[in-house]
């Protein structure tokens, strides 16, 4: 991959993640095996992408840390791959992408694919839109109601 | 900016988003912007990045409506940029990449930056930290309780 110049230095937290996932088909490869998409042939054919520019994409990931990977066949050698915790919490930067995708990209058919959400606990799931929210009041994020701040501390 | 593969016609929210705001800086500018970084040479002072290279990426975010164009300055000419609503909604993936960076990608010192959001009607504001959740029951979303499932109806 063609690694663009890094500003994993950057004090910034969107800087950082985008050092680490700003890549263009970065997350669509963590979405594909969010899917269920987890062998190398697998996102190959969705992607349509490059080999070789895959592997490197997928090497990428797994050095750091959001991708395990795993050889399921030994002759050819054939790998699949597994999310870790960093990886799996992505998810949420996958759907506030889909909430705009589905808002502001849709087109005159509307969005693609619906979502389904099983509270935990519950029995059934109900029909989901994605929504980025403060955590504190529950109230979704505008921008003219956010301010940067100092941190309040130095951990959380 | 060197525009790769379109991939605006895959059905899928998550890669449409991509298709605008995919390409490596886009969103530190969306960023910045969100910000107060306005003008040509704030965005270009707070990236670092050569001047053509942003002068065409602000005329991609332009021509797909994320942005509009305002001449401030008329000799020599120079122009600020202001975000549309389309724009705007793009708050929730910043914010999104944000709670990840602070999680995942922080390093010893913790996040560099802290959020206060001030809730609707309120006059305080209080510690924020984004999270993705379900609009309908406020649950943190996570991909295990999530399917992807037909469209209930053509339009939202």
């Amino acid at each position: 991959m063609s690694r663009r110049t890094s500003v994993a230095h950057f004090p910034c937290s969107i800087a950082r993640t985008l050092d680490v996932v700003g890549d263009w088909w970065t997350l669509l490869v963590v979405r594909d095996i969010s899917l269920g998409r987890c062998r190398f042939e697998q996102i190959h054919d969705s992607l349509g992408v490059a080999r070789n520019v895959l592997a490197e994409r997928l090497q990428w990931l797994v050095d750091n840390e959001v991708l395990v990977r795993r050889l399921y066949q030994e002759r050819p050698e054939r790998y699949e791959y597994e999310l870790t915790q960093k990886g799996e919490d992505l998810f949420g930067v996958l759907m506030a992408m889909w909430a705009w995708g589905d808002t502001w990209a849709a087109g005159d058919d509307g969005p693609p694919w619906g979502l389904s959400h099983r509270s935990a606990g519950a029995e059934r799931s109900h029909v989901c839109h994605p929504a980025v929210v403060c955590s504190e009041c529950g109230e979704p994020i505008a921008r003219r109601r956010v301010r940067v701040t100092r941190p309040r501390s130095r951990s959380r």
